[in-house]
């Protein structure tokens, strides 16, 4: 059987067949324009493949990923201009007439940490993505996090030291919140630069300081067994030990595991699976909704 | 059937013979003082009684709940003078012959909520108690939250605006983290008197705020389908009023669900079971171990 997943991000599409990690046959990038436009392009290029089983999609959001919903399947929300409320399940459905498993970016790369990469055998992990944004998902008890309607742990808030700090914060709802202190937006607004662009070992001890403080409510509140950190702000080398180090600085061993203390190089780690591990996240979506649509538990 | 429950708190133990909380045959308070002393007026008021099927305990902590480790049952790294490292479920298994549950006292509470008061139908829901200290359990997707050991709600950190409270913070670990800062210790610390004898509207709009604060976090990480709050200072008339108003004016309607906006009020609320949760919670976590031991599933 072979599934398609789409990495529906905020800024572009991934859109790939195949099976898994190891059986990936198509791949097809594509920026992120207006629905119409952008879902027609996934179609067109699901449709020239034969004998898919269904299709995955892991979304920017927020996202209505209630079952019982009228409006599941959708983008709610979302300030993206054009997008709010737009049905992308019913028109993947309609036009493809396949299956559509649907949940946030985040879970869906957590799904494929989960069964391939960084996360296999933990049942209550997260995965967080630094980019333009920062959204978090993950498994708790072994089962991806839904509750009220899903996380959204770019908006909470964090300690700000203004001091330090006097950035007003990138969020358009809530100016300094964990996002609108640490995600790319934040870095290119506080300091007129991309965070590609910056080398001052300042601009990274603040980004590792929020980063941890934010860990420290994920630990505090989900106490997972461990953190998959992706993104592309995430991709600056060094950046992952010094949120480490600050991480277990701020805990100061009140947590008495292993994991947060001398084994936390295992506890923060990168994706197993790099940047596809949406993508590839989203094909598992696919296939569950596959067997779903089967009557048929997945195996 | 009738068990024993325990709620093992760091000042008091309550403990109590039932199977419900509209069967509460008997109860008994005492204050915690050593370890010995304390396990043993709890093992010698259960020994009163024949025919318990099993004991629960809902303990303070940090306690260790992974059911494969060498010291499951024990409260771990207590600053509680004398209490760590005590392995309370031995102890009262060899006194008294009977399987023991062990969770924390906020998942007991949550426990008890989901079974007979406020999280009835619920799977993705938080208990938060703030009391002495804070703590917060509760369950996702269903089963009560451990992860890597278990939530500690009271240590994250939150915004702490030293202009408008100067106050260091009481948390011995962090300092102002959020137990630290909106704990009953924190206020008794701030402003000299407990909170029962604290009036100005000042002291109140304060408290309001890092709890609002608090759970906003726990809304973004967890996203409960509802927020219980317990615990003596929470008994404040119209603090939870004043929690809820600031919750939603810092989500900014930004996740869109009625229950954060007009309906916040079925949101955040008081336990229906009062100051019973824990140790009816309890005594749910005595029925399972029994059933449990007797190699039969929960009914």
């Amino acid at each position: 059987m072979i599934y398609g997943g789409i990495e529906a991000g905020g800024t572009k599409w991934v859109c790939a067949i195949g099976d898994g990690p190891g059986d990936l046959r198509e791949t097809v990038t594509f920026p992120t324009t207006t629905p119409v436009e952008t879902i027609g392009r996934a179609t067109d290029f699901f449709t020239r493949t034969n004998g898919l089983a269904g299709i995955g999609v892991g979304s920017f959001g927020p996202i209505d990923v209630r079952r019982t919903s009228p409006t599941w399947g959708s983008i709610t929300t979302t300030p993206k201009a054009g997008w709010a409320h737009t049905d992308v399940v019913s028109e993947l459905g309609l036009a493809l007439g396949l299956p559509v498993g649907f949940d946030t970016d985040v879970n869906a790369a957590a799904l494929g940490e989960q069964r391939w990469g960084a996360a296999i055998g933990l049942d209550t992990f997260c995965y967080v993505t630094v980019g333009t944004g920062i959204g978090g998902g993950g498994m708790a008890n072994g089962r991806l996090l839904h509750g009220l309607l899903h996380p959204e742990f770019g908006h909470m808030r964090v300690p700000h030291d203004r001091t330090r700090d006097p950035f007003d914060g990138a969020c358009p709802y809530h100016g300094d919140c964990f996002e609108g202190l640490a995600s790319g937006e934040a870095l290119r607004h506080r300091w007129g630069e991309p965070g590609e662009q910056l080398d001052d070992p300042a601009v990274w001890a603040l980004e590792a300081e929020y980063l941890a403080l934010g860990f420290v409510d994920v630990v505090c509140t989900l106490s997972p067994q461990r953190i998959i950190l992706g993104g592309g702000v995430t991709k600056r080398p060094d950046l992952l030990e010094l949120v480490r180090t600050r991480m277990r600085d701020l805990l100061s061993g009140y947590i008495a595991a292993p994991e947060l203390t001398d084994a936390i190089d295992e506890y923060v780690v990168a994706p197993a699976l790099g940047d596809r591990a949406g993508v590839v996240g989203a094909i598992e979506l696919a296939r569950r909704a596959a067997h779903e649509a089967e009557g048929a538990k997945p195996t």
